[in-house]
């Protein structure tokens, strides 16, 4: 199998031993604790799955300046974006060692992860435009992302982390949650050899089976996995056990035996186009994907990247040999009336 | 695929539309509560993951004696133990048409399912013993099933409901834990058409694996669901990572690509031997197998039961046509030096 980013095996920050876990539950109630960001929530969610891997927990601000900078952490290794803690007020986990992080998540805010702190350091409003400028492409913030990434704190609380559950994407989405160990495991079980990954929000109409089918042809795989973001949806959304249902079924009849798995991942969304695209691509990797479709305006919103930027960033910005998994760079699709099918 | 039982398709009763979902958890703070036995939080675990289709909740007292005489409830529908919850006190709840059952294995005792109440009834000494007679075929308190079940309440509080989460088996074993509705979906993403289920606690050593390929050959079977009981862990048995990353290991070693799937499910062991044989078979039919292992002494304990009485209960006490899933009886398994390897 390919192997996962800066490592020889997945390093899933979730505490898997019942017993460490639970003395880590009853230890994590009388440790300092602090109500994280949902975007940390979500970091440290993904980073609990080795979805990360092989980052241990949050940066320091030195290591978050070189993600946003130029993927390149201050020892050298690579990470697309950012991966923060950042918080409004530390009074109370000042000087503390180890501190608690809390789920805004979840009802009650139960404890997510306990950290080894490391440092707590202020990050300066310079930084965060340069963050924001570099991740983003663009600083107002009418972009969606760019509002959650600065609406957050400025304090950054950074040090390795232990996960405790997976937040509520378990309990929402309990058929369809995995981590990237549970899809490596089956990959495995599965025998596939070349898979190529599949992004999706939504229920998936014709073109994007049909691209997947192309994908799965020109790059001569053998497995598709169907990878869903998992999340809070928006009054309006359809729900998410219709469009499991939906994409399930699609798989049903379209897609020949043991030839496509469908799977979901708990994340909030950057819209950070390009980045996002890198950040896709990195994660998949560890799941076990040796390639991964990136399609027009890729993890984008609104007019702020270009069709193709999120292809082009592989070339242009990605350091030489960070990645293995190699990237099926999807084109407009169209109905041709003359062929009766889908183009590319 | 197989169907389930009594039904066209799987009747899981935990609650997947998010939005009614996380009323019912705001409801459920606000209902009158009971805190469950173990037992019953794992029946309701069981129904909310679809595995006791069509089975909509609790049972009252005339269905659960006809459980267990004959394994026929009073609407002439098959289930082969009682399913009960059984409570000490019944005050808080007294009157309330809807309640929330609160769960005795987590922390803090969350809410684990809503019950619309049907009836509150006392279960008679008479009652306890006909069930445990016919369940555990021995009244002996030794039995540790038999002094489980004996050990709740004689208040039986029966009617349908909502199943609001995995209790601690999502937590626990993120990676392992699958619902029915997922051990069929994924059946079906494989293509599999003949499923065989090998049901286990413990690492699997040699005899265990060549009795599955032995199933697998003699069934022409395409596919092996290994289902793992998962559950608390007694000091010194094998922590389930451990146990988990075994299975694994045989199935990537000595298992063709896309021929197993290592799963498990989060109940109480009865140790009901024959009886528990066949609510085995009955929800590995309800999860898509269409073959069920039943070896020597399966779900037995000490001597209580011969070696082949859960074999033989299929013929002799299980209605004709109750079941489509068919049993592998299996045989004393031995290393013949001769062979040099195992032969049953």
């Amino acid at each position: 199998m390919i192997r996962p980013i800066g490592s020889d095996e997945l390093l899933p920050r979730f505490v898997y031993d019942v017993d460490e876990h639970h003395k880590l539950m009853h230890e994590a109630e009388s440790l300092p604790s602090v109500l994280i960001s949902s975007q940390a929530a979500g970091n440290a969610v993904m980073m609990g799955g080795g979805y990360f891997t092989p980052l241990q927990g949050f940066m320091n601000v030195a290591d978050a300046m070189g993600a946003a900078e130029n993927m390149t952490l201050t020892d050298g290794s690579f990470f697309p974006v950012p991966i923060l803690c950042l918080l409004e007020n530390v009074d109370a986990i000042q000087g503390a060692s180890r501190i608690a992080l809390r789920d805004p998540n979840m009802e009650g805010h139960p404890v997510l992860a306990v950290m080894d702190v490391e440092a707590i350091e202020e990050v300066s409003d310079e930084q965060m435009k340069i963050m924001t400028q570099k991740v983003y492409r663009t600083e107002v913030m009418e972009h969606p992302g760019v509002a959650a990434f600065n609406s957050q704190g400025r304090m950054a609380v950074s040090g390795p982390i232990q996960v405790l559950h997976f937040s509520y994407f378990q309990d929402d989405f309990p058929d369809t949650f995995r981590t990237a160990v549970e899809i490596r495991n089956e990959i495995k079980e599965r025998g596939w050899k070349r898979i190529v990954a599949f992004q999706t929000r939504n229920p998936m109409h014709l073109a994007h089976e049909e691209l997947c089918h192309m994908a799965m042809e020109r790059l001569n795989c053998d497995g598709l996995v169907i990878h869903m973001l998992l999340g809070k949806l928006k009054p309006g959304d359809i729900p998410a056990p219709v469009r499991d249902a939906a994409i399930r079924k699609m798989v049903e009849l379209y897609f020949p035996p043991n030839s496509a798995m469908v799977t979901g991942y708990g994340f909030d969304m950057l819209y950070a186009g390009p980045r996002e695209a890198v950040l896709h691509a990195y994660f998949r990797q560890n799941m076990g994907a040796t390639h991964f479709i990136i399609g027009r305006d890729h993890a984008g919103v609104g007019d702020y990247y270009g069709p193709f930027d999120a292809q082009a960033i592989f070339d242009e910005e990605v350091p030489k040999g960070a990645l293995d998994i190699e990237i099926f760079k999807a084109d407009h699709t169209a109905w041709s009336k003359k062929l009766n099918k889908v183009v590319m």
